[in-house]
């Protein structure tokens, strides 16, 4: 869809360009454009971690979506991305853009917005609301203890890889939606119009932790950023991935085994820990509404292997590139040039 | 363009309505809905100002505008609502959606966006680029002493009021973009398209103005926020607006001795001061790149009384909402249940 740029660069690269190079830097910037979130240094020490992320009808979701489930969703990926960083969701700001002041459509919103902001104790603090083809823009606002925000850089060698919840249900769900594959199943597309932002993982992660992101793009994608910050490699076995038993029949089915790897929108956390830390993280575990599972290890040799079945597979690292493809309702996905 | 509400409401009431009943209120929101900018603490006593507008195109701006304008305006509204509570631009993120990524496009927009940026500090701390009709919301973050804050609601009887820059010159560039009027002075066009944030005269009324707003949606209705919120009314002598000669021109050829007061997007700030307090706002003067002008006095009388060539002078104190309106390209109006 775009020209001029050397097509191996990617669009997200072409736009990456644009916004990296500025001359302003604050002192009180603990982290900026390239991470989960943003983080500013505040209230004596603590720090304040911020994510914004955008969805348009038609590219993000289908326009006949249930508001309530919409309101829900553009909540719930920002509250994704502080959970990535460990941080508590505190604040959010909500830009509207919308063709039309519908009561019903407005209600359903509010609603699944505020349901969720209520369970994370988030405060709506301000926005915008304009006319236009309907898109929704979220500012989410959380704090953290300045220096022990979880990074996507921080991957050791030797670290244990996991995976909260289940991979590749937001993408059978899409499919499901669009008609592409069939289930009777109602957990993949409940998991890509609700997903659940996994905040009380994220905050028992904080100081065991050594890398985390939350699986927007897809797992090998977003391990993929962990690994590049990193410096480093990865071995994931795929009989460890956490499928649900409509994705493990629809593997089984199709053979499509890539879907948990490569299929976005789950909204899990990927992390790497040293083993030493496992007792630590099992103690705080009871909380959770979720699984979490050890897919793999961090290597020193670069690059992510996928071995299935005893074999290597040969599975690209790309991520959903909204200006490449032509797909509809692609998984939310996000520029490596600014927080994701 | 809505349905099922009371036509009186007005559509920004109705969604209003749906977004200000909240159950979650944390200690540290100092300000929360409803004024230029939210209000956190933060930093030792500092508070942290947080604003946000979204700018679609066909509706805040002409598709074809210079997309150098489009990123010097998207970040000067919203640091014309930092100004507007005093705060100092120090962050800020951007969401952009676009159509196509386009070099030359992305190339002129952050070139305008950046040099603003610049000029006032302000670091790009994070966003999201997203594909989709095009629009962007930024989210402009600043530091004030906690308690300092400029607010709406503090204008005192016999407080004088005044008026940074000139009155309906960007409201005059739109008429001639949009071909209903001629003038062969650049100045309105310019004002339309490059506003330039209040950032130094902001500042300098901290401790001084009893109440403070930015002129977006016509310089009548804002003055009338500041008179709602402070429980209050006013007298305004139309011949001390302060008017280009474009638009002095405009009003003696067309008599729409209106347009100063209702046209939107001047970003001008409004804010009322006891007259004692003069002195230290002159002292400050030396400064600032634009005029400040007293066009009249807060009166206990509530309502907005204008006296024209010696007449009280009839005029509604709404603002422009998108939702009523079929006109394209409209001010860059905002929802007074959020930020504005």
């Amino acid at each position: 869809m775009s020209n001029g740029a050397a097509p191996s660069d990617g669009e997200f690269e072409l736009i990456r360009r644009y916004f990296t190079s500025q001359s302003v830097h604050h002192a009180a910037t603990l982290l900026g454009i390239g991470d989960d979130c943003a983080l500013l240094r505040c209230v004596d020490g603590s720090g304040l971690a911020i994510t914004t992320d955008t969805m348009v009808a038609g590219v993000h979701f289908l326009p006949e979506v249930d508001p309530r489930d919409l309101g829900h969703k553009i909540l719930a990926v920002n509250l994704s991305d502080l959970a990535a960083v460990g941080a508590l969701p505190t604040w959010v700001t909500l830009c509207l853009t919308l063709p039309a002041a519908e009561p019903s459509w407005l209600e359903g919103f509010s609603a699944g917005f505020f349901a969720l902001a209520q369970r994370y104790g988030v405060e709506l603090i301000g926005g915008d609301t304009t006319r236009g083809p309907l898109s929704i823009t979220v500012q989410a606002m959380g704090l953290i203890p300045a220096h022990q925000a979880l990074r996507r850089s921080g991957a050791g060698v030797g670290d244990l890889i996991f995976v909260t919840g289940r991979l590749g249900s937001a993408g059978l769900g899409l499919k499901i939606l669009t008609g592409e594959a069939c289930s009777i199943d109602s957990e993949p597309v409940a998991r890509l119009l609700r997903p659940e932002p996994r905040v009380a993982v994220g905050q028992a992660l904080v100081g065991n932790a050594t890398a985390c992101i939350d699986v927007s793009d897809g797992f090998a994608a977003d391990l993929g950023h962990i690994l590049a910050a990193s410096g480093a490699g990865a071995a994931i076995e795929w009989e460890r991935l956490p499928l649900s038993p409509a994705v493990r029949q629809y593997v089984a089915e199709t053979g499509d085994w890539r879907l948990p790897l490569v299929a976005g929108d789950d909204y899990e956390l990927c992390f790497t820990l040293p083993e030493r830390r496992l007792p630590d993280l099992e103690a705080s575990s009871r909380d959770w509404d979720c699984s979490v599972h050890q897919v793999g290890v961090i290597e020193e040799q670069q690059g992510l292997r996928i071995r299935r079945e005893g074999r290597l597979q040969d599975l690209p690292l790309s991520g959903y590139d909204h200006f490449n493809k032509g797909q509809q309702c692609a998984p939310k996905s996000r520029l490596p040039s600014t927080n994701s």
